[in-house]
Order: C-alpha cells, then structure tokens, then sequence
C-alpha cells in the first residue's frame, strides 16, 4: 500500500487527525514512571486506544532526539507497534544538499520505515529530490507555519508582490510529479488558509496548530470543504496526550480524539 | 571554554579548516571493512592524522542517521574521541517551533555536547532562541548555501530589492546578542560573498563548497583577509578524507589538509 493509499484509506472515511506522538518524560502520568522506559509504554497506550480513531501517528523526532541513543529506540519500536495501514509521519524537519538528504530519507524511509516525512526547503530542489525519489512516501514541505516566527520569513513580501510562503507552495506543485508531495500549513493562519487553499491543487495538507496552538477546527476544516478536498491532515499533540494524567489518561485521549472525529464530522455533514 | 574561544584560539593561529566527518561506507578503503565498526575506525583515524592541523570537525547528522542507532552511537562515540579544545560543529540542519527546538537543542548540545549546530531559520525567532539560550555555543544558521537549489528561495528577491539570504543575514544580526551565532555561507557563491561580506559585522562564518563542490580557496579566503576578520571556517570534507582509499589513505588526507593550511597561510600572508 502507497503512503497516499493509506492516507486516504482514512480521510475518505472523514477521519483526519494526525495524532502527534511528541511525549515529555514530565507530562507523562506519574504512575508509568516505574516502567522501564515508560515513554514507549505511554506511546503504546496512547495508540491502542485512538487507533480506531486516528488518520495517522506523527512522530516528532526531537522529542526522541532529545534522549538520544535510548530515545532513537523508542522511536524505532514505536514506529514498529502503529498498526500497518496507518500512515506514520516523521516529523523530522530535515533538509539539505543533495548527497546529504538521500541519507536523511534513507534514515526516515528505509531505516525508521516511515511513509512520510516533514522537510524544510530552504536550500531548494535539490534538497527536496532525493525524498522525492521515494515515489510511494509523502513529504511534506514547510509553507506556512503556526509560530510566531512565521512573520519572519514565511511571510515577507517578494518583488513580485507575493509572500515568501507563496512561492514555496508553487514550486511544491512543480514538484509534485509523482503526486507524493504536501504541505504544511500551519492552522493558526486561518485567514491565509482560506486565501489559498485555491492554489494548493492535488497536494496533501498537514496542519498542526489546533490544540494547545489555538488554531481554529471549524474555520480549518469548513475551507477544505468549500474545496471539496479529502488529503487533509489536522494534527493533534498536547492537547490529546495530556488531557488527563491520572490513571485514566488513555480513556480521556481517547474521548478527546472521539470528540474531534465528531466535530469534524458536523462540519462535513451538517 | 566557550565555543567561541574554541574557535578564536585555533583560528588566530590561521587555521581554518573544519574537517567534515562524513563517512560514506563505499568510499571507506576497503581493509577497513573488516573491523568491527569501519565507520568509527576510520573517523578515529583520520582524527588522529589532522587534528594538528585542523580548526574544527563537523559531523554531518545524516551520514550517521542512515545507519539508524548504530550510527548514531558511531556519532556518539566519534565526537568522544576529539580532543577536548577542538569546536566540534553538529551539522544537523534543525529547526522547528520553540518547544521542539528546545528538544533538538537538548539533543545536540547536552547530549552529544557538540560545541555548534547549523539551523534553517525558515521557521524564525522562536524556532532559534532555544539554541541562542546556550550562551557559549555557536549556532550557524544557513544563509546562502553551496548548491544548486539555492537560486529557488535563496537568491529570492524580496520586496525591497534584496535577497532572501540577506534578510536571514540582517536577522541573524539582531539575534546575535551574545556573540553566538554564525551563518552558512556557500563557498561556491565567491562574487556573493565578496559582496556581502562588509554586512557580516562579528557573525562567524562556515563556508562548505571547497573542494568537491568547486569553491574558490583563494578568493574565498581573501575576501575574509580584505575585512580583516578571522573567525571563518572552510569546511572539507570528500576532497580529504576520499584522496586516497589504499592502506596510505590517513598519509594522504594529511597531507591534503597541511597543503589547505599552507595555502591559506601564503594568502593570508604572502
């Protein structure tokens, strides 16, 4: 099964959160802390009981990172415990010259057996191709995030009068010849989204940003209707994870992803 | 010591060569290949015939990320084995919102104890600051770099008729607060830099793309000589380690990089 296969083995089911697997050792309910890696056991938990529920399960590598060799282990065997069918985002971020990212997706799609990944593409085609090479992976390609910082770059104004973000979403479309590209799209600029998701063709949406981020779920999800678009991907971190952390978390995560999927749905079909 | 006296006491004694530590397994001579981590021995080595000569090692991520943990503990292990005053410069290319960024810096600085990391800035301030917080680290943000892909945002104009690249420059002007940030500046973008170089104020430099990639040595180096300014770094990475891959390779990668250092030195000092 293609990466975009699974994808929309889900959202054509209107299912559209990307759950975010971001785990902090100090958020975690206290009582796993005896477990031996108890980051792995709060990640199993979290996936047994929204995995009915979930789109997909973004990674957030530094969050592994951070742990370093022990965290890449996590990493590793939480990837291995999501069910097969379900699309699995590494959000690692990465990008650089060519010979240098045909390792990094080697790391994210042979090693770590990932179906997409998240780059940023500064640095230009080159950096973004040898991703591109895995035809059946979906990258995601940073246009407009949900950060304050995205008034930095993201938002200058180009000579030609567009926005920075702009020209990154059209050369992700000259790009997406073998339709295994997106982008991210943070769901924070409500306004903008609406602006252009005209332009935005076949490619597939991530949108963090909704949460703990305060972007807005109906505003979000009314503008890929109004488009009549299904690849769309709402991703969902802390405010999932963390919505309880006594002994019942795992009941509240997953009545929080529930609740999601509904409003979703009303927003669909009113 | 500070990263940046780290940098100072190699770089006032004119020498600026960091040595990329990109290992490629199938460029690794091939007697290596028996060992029981080739990747290790063979950075080992080649630590052991430079590090005389040498400003600073850069580990390019990537190349260790590939192999998955056993790379990473290679990485690991290898920034261990480089001598305690030599900037050790974590080429990771990161970047994301502020409480990820926290993470990769965690990761990079606390765990692997790099002494510097390069960073996109796509994603602005806030996806910076949390390295910008290790005070006696140096973080390089990518400004203009050595490929081909850098004319598809890089060399953007904006709307005030400069490049994209230079606004990156002018905001890592203002972020550089405490004298720990630097920029990536391809070597191969000789006239840009020439150009540019009066607007670097204290910002260190690291300029990949001699070598392999075909940047001029000699005009890169006096264009720094012309500004008066020494804390810049040339990175070399396949043109050294790959000169030779018989049994004499360490001979030969020494001798590569004692012919940069006197080459530099007769620019410097003709």
């Amino acid at each position: 099964m293609t990466s975009q296969e699974k994808l929309l083995g889900k959202t054509l089911k209107n299912k559209h959160i990307a759950v975010g697997l971001d785990p902090d050792l100090s958020k975690i309910p206290g009582f796993l802390h005896s477990e031996d890696n108890p980051i792995l056991q709060f990640n199993k938990i979290i996936i047994d009981c929204t995995e009915k529920y979930a789109a997909s399960y973004k990674l957030n590598f530094a969050f592994y990172e951070k742990y370093g060799i022990e965290g890449m282990e996590t990493l590793f065997q939480t990837i291995e415990y999501i069910p097969e069918d379900m699309l699995v985002i590494a959000d690692a971020k990465r990008g650089d010259i060519g010979n240098t990212s045909q390792m990094y997706a080697a790391s994210v799609f042979d090693y770590f057996r990932a179906d997409a990944v998240t780059l940023h593409a500064y640095m230009g085609e080159d950096s973004i191709a040898p991703f591109l090479n895995y035809h059946d992976k979906i990258s995601y390609i940073l246009a407009l995030t949900s950060n304050k910082g995205s008034n930095d770059f993201e938002k200058l104004k180009m000579d030609d009068g567009s926005y920075l973000y702009q020209k990154v979403i059209k050369k992700t479309l000259e790009w997406n010849q073998f339709n295994n590209c997106g982008i991210v799209f943070g769901a924070t600029n409500e306004t903008e989204l609406e602006e252009n998701i005209g332009s935005f063709g076949s490619l597939n949406v991530l949108l963090p940003g909704i949460g703990a981020q305060g972007g807005n779920l109906e505003r979000v999800v009314n503008a890929f209707k109004l488009v009549d678009k299904d690849n769309f991907l709402i991703n969902v971190s802390r405010s999932l994870l963390y919505k309880d952390n006594s002994r019942e978390f795992a009941r509240a995560s997953r009545n929080e992803i529930i609740s999601l999927n509904e409003e979703i749905e009303r927003i669909l079909n009113p």
